[in-house]
């Protein structure tokens, strides 16, 4: 039963609206003795908040993290961590149509059909503001793996916007955290933010876009087959977050064109190491983790709220033309980046002590001797 | 905690290998009173079944499921049903060479490494014989659903085969259930056997797929936001089918190329009824099913199994090609196709009860009156 | 995986330690139009509250609840209830001697060698404020079942203390509201006063209590065999509670003292309706709820944190006496009675959206038609 | 969700009827490499099998296991465990009165009213031959201590039936399996053996029981607070086993006629160790162990099919009297024995697993140095 909670072990569950008093998160399983501080928690936060660039939305929020509980003297006690963030700047009126209107694109209407009654202020609980409770929590994740595997990295980036992808030849890691995109091909950069632009200023409209998170340095053996496969874990994940129509791992859906003989990674025994000659696998086998980089790929729908008039209808069935004024991101895949770093952070969390409970940590031993 | 168990009130836990004695699924939270018998199941598991034309494995499996306990006098009784498959053919001498080398692209190695021992033969737990148990539990779910939602329709198919897509202006229903691949367009299907008769004769090779599964008449309001959504589930399922590597929803990856003003689907009042301009989101908004039809596509992976010799190691590390006897699917995604069926049928049951259990079916009314 | 949350599709976490910022629960499941706002929940918060009366302890909180998130304009939206109730009279300075040795009878020892860390102060997360959070959100269930089935009244009061237990002919339901210990026998209420007085004031030591709850007029069929039975949950529910160390149902262990022609209640059916001659089953059948009251009694060990030295350790092994100082119950069962109707509270509204999620609520018909 | 699964990490879900063909367990969560095989599992289903000697049913089952899945060249690895277990001696013509009428003490009527439907055939699923499968289970729970903390003893055994409880002087461990009662106390056996043999021949009655099961050399630090306690989730365990009314652990119920100064156990370090004066706490405070032994008691009622006539009514209404013919066991708390074992087993092997997955095993140091 997961409702509002994810994970099997390492497990939080987010609660909150957009334009309510606050929204957080509580973190349950995670191990004792981990040193955690809001500070540490604030500066992942400070990734995804918004208002902080031209390109996404002007709301301004702090998203200041508080500590209620589950920390004692700067280090994890063993018990729920609570993690509460303030809303503070709810400027509600801007929401008063959507009261008796649905947004095409929205969940306004299915919250509505499924539960009689919404809160509709800025899209309640569907908005994308529920992810800062995932980035704190994440913040959490990333500690108890620093703690546990040190050698784990992740990182998410922005790989194609629009009909636009990166030049993968001009991939430069330095590059990611130095423009608005995370975009890792300084030259694309440029060209999204025009783009940006040109859809702000012109055409009042929005586009999509296509994120990618690669985890590397993860321990070999992570993923509970079956049903806990850590792809089929990464896929819920990733798929959970607002606006995401499609997941893939590794080839992902260009594994269908292939054949097999150049699908299946070769095996290498090197220097006492286990190696592949490629992967296609995207770090993954059998719902299991090779060691290799686990690379993720997901696409962002184009943001629904738009200046340009879409067709919908008010609660009583009559037609209007809905012009969503508020303040919404041109592309919403900007800000899912860190919100997708934290969720690779919570699922490989989930899985390392999942995998410490069911086999201890051992490994079949590969190797001469 | 869901490592062979899938589901949130319709749960299903399936359990077995590939070369042992049998295998199975336990199906628990079944409502009582759904009239259920063998035969039903046995429908659903022989169009999955192997050895039925010569492009899929040759071995023969009767796959006969008997029912041991849940049911009575053709009844569910809401006590858990037990579901067993007797593996009968288990041609285990062709396993031998891999009890101690692992085949490149399978989950031999990380097994392997996870649990420090594994059942080699014909690759045990992480053999897709698994799935006959899924598309055994799928047979209860499609009648719960025929009972609780009996217009819910569901259909897979095969929408490309290696480079080649079918043609969607030649897309026939009724055709999909004629030819070998469950293709819905004529043509392809002929072109694509020629592509396995090379395959598996020239160039002992294998092909990715990719399938497409559509549930129409679905009622509005499934999905249990925000980490239960009915997107996030169908995600999560289809990735734990073997080999598959990429999921989607709706529009799904090509969303990222799409602007707000194309992909927002208008809404409109007709007719006392609500209908939808286009379906780019697959009928699925903020995790809630909008009642049009639920559109998923996944990519499955070529089989790594190959005759053409791969780089693999030994267990002590020395090197060899692995060439793959056996008996199997040239393309693994043709018997994906049920087990596609299987889990949305599973998925929309499993959030049907989890949604009359929350809300009580309750709706939220638009229209006059 | 339930570590600090409760319930099956009606479920809650608790966090929040003793003497940190705050404390609350956040509930998940709750259906939709429920009518909740922070006064009905502060009203059983109140009944719970510590420095009501010389018998209780002499901590001054007024633990207000706040509603942060998943109620809209009064009513429920079906999204997660975040409750929080501000920690004020954090006294810690009463507790600085535990920080390096370990109380008798207390958590403290535990909790120290699971986690290597503990929050020492006012027993942290082991403390009984703890069951603050639970009323909060028993308040919240209590909606629920007045919602769906109004019927539903649930009652418990103290049937021992000490030695002395209550005289059940002079048992009057009014009695109980009236007392300082919630004694249906007003001539119980006054000697158990004057127990107490003795207690805290000459032989500074602490009583143990039994306390009784009682629901009546529970649908019949809640329940989920085998490992969701109505009973094992409200058995597990009541030992979650500190300082609980027995549970029973109805007859309970006086069972075992019984013969079948003596326990075994007969059943009848009158005015159309089904009556059972006694019920010494406490309500409940197989796990599933008869329609009779249920009735469950727990008994609570008396304090530990008493002004009597005891023997102990510190940390590094060297022994001391400890005397408790702090503002303790010298009969922390009277504070357990509210939290006692919380939690039949919470396993009812559970059990009946499960059951409404299972059966949809169809009841097998007995009796001519 | 748990409706016939139990556990949080060692999970297991068991199915089948009385009358059915088969029972079962699947066991989910086992860590890989526990050497296991059917005999080790025969061993303490036999232990419990019906037909041993004239104080249990008659009944004849040889309750052969065999393992189906999860194990491999007779170790576990890692995967589902399927125990079977096939129902011979069905002589379900016994039961036909049943099919429309209700027998008081059962829960034929609760099954029916909850799900309109039942399995009438000697009880169906709320038969008590559903606990042959939680036997099975815990043999391997049973091997998972047996690797992972070979200290662990558990031992259970009555301490009551009907009004004659045990004489704990003649307390004497060896004794136990000596008799056909699993007594402690040779001369309290003898004396059973008299009531029993008068309740089967002339009264025609049954008989109540209570049961003791004790856990030494148990780990410090299992159980996880809140909702997870040791205590918590023991008493869920055996309240889920048939005819169980009441549950205590330690003091139990007499806990709340104790004061404080005799109630809290007092703390020694000695020769290196932490010791208790005394175990009034049974081996669990704040829902964690001590690493003293772990106590549990619980009452069995009395069965309620006997031959003496009880009132009762049909399906439709109308009254009869019930004679349960059958072959019952007078005393339905012997065969509770193995069972108590078994969920002990199941219980702490699951909480080891649980505790290692979440604090890896390290505990808070005490003593010198």
């Amino acid at each position: 039963m997961s409702i509002n909670t994810f994970g099997h072990l390492f497990r939080f569950t987010t609660w909150g609206e957009s334009h309510g008093p606050a929204l957080g998160a509580v973190v349950d399983g995670c191990p004792p003795g981990i040193a955690v501080d809001a500070a540490m928690l604030q500066h992942w936060l400070d990734k995804r908040k918004p208002g902080q660039n031209r390109n996404t939305t002007q709301r301004q929020e702090p998203d200041a993290v508080e500590i209620l509980s589950g920390v004692f003297e700067g280090k994890t006690t063993g018990t729920p961590i609570q993690l509460l963030i303030r809303n503070t700047d709810q400027r509600s009126k801007d929401y008063g149509d959507i009261a008796t209107s649905f947004r095409p694109g929205h969940a306004d209407i299915t919250y509505y059909q499924k539960y009689g009654i919404r809160d509709y202020r800025g899209g309640g609980r569907s908005s994308a503001r529920e992810t800062a409770a995932r980035v704190a929590a994440g913040g959490i994740a990333r500690e108890v793996l620093k703690a546990l595997a040190p050698q784990v990295k992740i990182t998410a980036y922005m790989v194609q916007m629009g009909s636009r992808a990166i030049d993968r030849t001009r991939f430069d890691w330095d590059e990611i955290a130095r423009n608005d995109f995370w975009c890792p091909d300084a030259e694309t950069a440029v060209l999204w933010n025009d783009t940006l632009d040109h859809l702000r200023r012109k055409d009042h409209d929005s586009v999509g876009a296509m994120i990618e998170v690669v985890a590397s340095g993860v321990p070999v053996g992570l993923g509970a087959p079956i049903y806990g496969k850590l792809d089929s874990d990464l896929a819920s994940a990733m798929m959970s977050i607002n606006a995401v129509k499609g997941v893939e791992i590794g080839e992902g859906m260009a594994a269908a064109a292939l054949r097999g003989s150049e699908n299946a990674d070769g095996i290498y025994y090197e220097d006492g190491e286990i190696r592949y000659g490629s992967n296609h696998a995207g770090g993954i086998l059998g719902g299991i983790s090779t060691g290799q980089d686990i690379v993720v790929r997901f696409a962002v729908k184009p943001t629904s709220s738009i200046l340009t008039p879409r067709q919908s209808i008010q609660i009583d069935g009559t037609p209007l033309e809905v012009i969503t004024k508020g303040r919404h991101d041109p592309c919403v895949g900007i800000r899912a980046v860190p919100v997708a770093e934290a969720m690779m952070a919570l699922v490989l969390a989930d899985h390392l002590l999942l995998d410490r409970g069911q086999t201890g940590g051992v490994r079949g031993h590969i190797g001469a001797d």
